[in-house]
């Protein structure tokens, strides 16, 4: 038995969901899985199913194009088509600061994390010593004022490379290119160390003490062109009091970024992410 | 336009979803929302599905009729069927504190409870000037040793005469009998001040005190023969430290009974709670 | 035994404990609360004590001249002095929205807010018969284009003929001119329904919705003139997801904005907090 | 310049705080930390103080025994001493799971732990890899029925020939003799994956889903004879809900225990945490 994943989405209608759970039942699929979404104001249809099935031959994709033909046709639903057992490549960019990249990696060597890492990519060479305990190859990259570009070049060689499906910044200090943006759209996962919209850019835990809150926060979400404007995946807080100091600050929320960047990757591995707009629909 | 709930289970079977959504497509309902979960251990099937539909004549109880009829026979399905405009009645059970009932009045009032209070019963005078305050009728009827049975004898009346949907023991400090239980089975809606099932019985708060917890709880659950035993609706928790007494405890719990118990009410009464064994499911 | 409560303040200096635990035991105080805190950036001293004494004659008098003298006078320490039994008079000003002011007269009728209400004053009649539940005066001053210099006017003189010690905005919402704030610095206090510094002013749950965050949350202040810039005293957060509308936020919201407000009323009744420069000390 | 760190009790008494403060000032010391606690119910008086200090010369002893013998016999004061820079040594018992283990060992590199871990002791092979991944000595001792008294015999030797000051036990799945308790008395820390005193002793999980709970909780405490009933140093919840199976509960709870173990083991090793009877004065 195999496990076949469904992302899809269309203009809302009446039957939708009827016709695809009767093409699925049609095809042996035993739904162990359903959660859908309407976006009202938008008027379109959000779901995710998966599917257990005995999957032989070309079941694959004739399941996938006659999907597409009978009902992409007729709802213009789109559908995004996954089979569990295969896990996504994922490249870890990363600075100097170590807390979430040892967290990404003990995750993933404990098997809670579901995908490949071919290689971790940073500015900084401080770092390789992490990559190199858990055996992963690092591409010390520099970026400079004036090499951005040719170092971009680089790494969009080396991602193209190894069939990168998505990015991860685990706090890369970098912003990164429209170019490269648009290259891997919805596909490259931030940690922001604060709790969004409240303080984007440098420096937000400076900025929090310095406005006396009361608490902090971390925001995973997808990159795009505006800073720190993409799509939240996951937010997470705590309480902080005027006894902290901003390293106080600093070092609590660490542990936070750590604990919402990985809940951010485990949603995107395990392909329980869908983009409406700017936001994102958490089928968890 | 009206809106149908339906909350349902049967044996778990392929293509009862597809079935179900065909259903209610063919009597020209909108599914506005759908959820669903199966129970692997004992392989049976929820679900909740809330329908608009233009509802003429006698639309209401030939759908449930049919429903019954021919998915009822064929999947062993349950359903119980609601209109989202019929409030269901709750009887509020109070004893001496009034931190919850303030809670439950006030939220009525401001139309966040979506039900009709048609009486207060306490087994102390205590808290009638908040009865009359919020003008609702309250039952004063003493419970004393040996005299219990009597007591519950005209609780029971009362309920009956009002047509009572649901009970709410507000912080009743009295065990109810088999008998009443039996009555208004998975009808009756406790909240207990411990995180449960840590500190079931009495004084939870002392228990916690004395263990050096660094956490307390309040747990609403629906009553059955088993002390505090019964399936949870709701839970939440509050940090607590050393500096503080059991009084402090009490403070911070009866926060949290008001909002746990609100929570469980309004999950409640707005259909979203069904009960698998001794589990609660909460499509919400 | 009567209960004083010290909140003092002086740039910080070597020895500045041991001098007024001395102090304080040479009166036959008994020291049954001390906490102190350190602004390291501002080297300013803040300190609360909460004494045990027996309180004969002029105790009070004699001990706040002679510590003034000493103590104010060594170490340039300013310091108020409170005698626990003595409750702070506090206003309500509403406006349309019933939550707070149906927590915060449910909280002071349950003997969990250590004030006294003298009125509650409204630009709309609407809670007046909110006000009529709880038997507190009702003072409806309208407030329109133009006329609001004369309705603060009669405000300020309701405030002063009942010698109001601090003023709660329970979702009023209104912006008070300099001169009122002014009038009650560091004495007013506001409830803001997001979580600041994110989406201040209008329609936070709106802006929230529309940025797609993942949690929401509330935050208690003091009014300055900078609109919701002022000191922070309490703040909270709850989760929220895809599936929630705007109106799910604001019903979410409000939950918290109650629990928030009624935490900073009782902080501040209770005589925890101190204000250092734009942030609060809350000796909790 | 110095810090030097006391943790001290005694029956409470008046005048203490001014004796001791007093102290510490004639010594030229600097309080840049100071807070107390009065357990009312055992009339004890418990403090934590942190001083920076020119310390030349005997300093540290002079201080130390001239605070016992002046303060120590007038109060009955009992005092720990400690150098902040002087690292507590800290033993790792591990068992077969890997997620606390590589937390404190990443978190240990990220000079997050303010300890040294001179060695890892295990009762199976497995997480051998992870030691030499952090290359830290990894002694695999065998417990099978039977062997426990000369297991443990090799272990005191190994703990006492390092000179450890305190143990974790970061998921040891084996029951401590009172015999190593006892040698290590309050310096034995546990992570139990449950919130206690909810589910103690074996499959904490399953408990916790049979029951239907909708928080679920980590403890971390110190070992006594009593299985899962000693001190309580630190505790957190996460929410579940019926969608999670067991294997979801246990993976919510890895995150947690891993999350308050790091916790508790920075207040250990920060010299915040004093034992009061059977609780904990965390000093935070």
């Amino acid at each position: 038995m195999h496990r076949l994943i469904l992302l899809m989405n269309c203009p809302d209608k009446k039957g939708i969901i009827a016709h695809i759970t009767n093409f699925i039942h049609d095809r042996k699929g035993n739904i162990v899985y359903i959660d859908q979404y309407v976006d009202r104001l938008n008027e379109t249809f959000y779901m995710r199913v998966e599917i257990e099935v005995d999957m032989s031959n070309n079941y694959f994709n004739d399941f996938r194009n006659e999907f597409d033909k009978t009902l992409g046709d007729k709802f213009k639903l789109k559908c995004e088509f996954y089979l569990k057992e295969e896990k996504p490549k994922m490249a870890v960019f990363v600075s100097k600061y170590d807390h979430c990249l040892y967290d990404i990696l003990s995750q993933h060597k404990s098997n809670n994390l579901n995908c490949i890492i071919p290689f971790i990519i940073s500015n900084h060479i401080d770092l390789e010593v992490v990559a190199k305990r858990f055996e992963i190859p690092y591409y010390h990259i520099q970026v400079e004022k004036g090499s951005k570009e040719k170092a971009e070049k680089i790494q969009i060689e080396i991602l193209k490379n190894n069939k990168v499906d998505f990015i991860v910044l685990a706090r890369y200090m970098q912003i990164l290119s429209p170019k490269l943006v648009d290259l891997y759209k919805n596909k490259i996962i931030n940690i922001h160390h604060s709790f969004l919209p409240a303080f984007p850019g440098a420096k937000p835990y400076h900025s929090a003490f310095k406005r006396g809150v009361k608490i902090i926060g971390a925001t995973s979400h997808y990159v795009t062109d505006e800073l720190d404007g993409g799509p939240i995946i996951e937010q997470d807080t705590v309480r902080v009091s005027h006894i902290h100091s901003v390293n106080d600050f600093i070092s609590k929320g660490e542990d936070l970024e750590r604990i919402v960047l990985i809940r951010a990757l485990k949603l995107h591995t395990d392909r329980k992410v869908m983009i409406d707009n700017n936001k994102t629909i958490i089928f968890n």
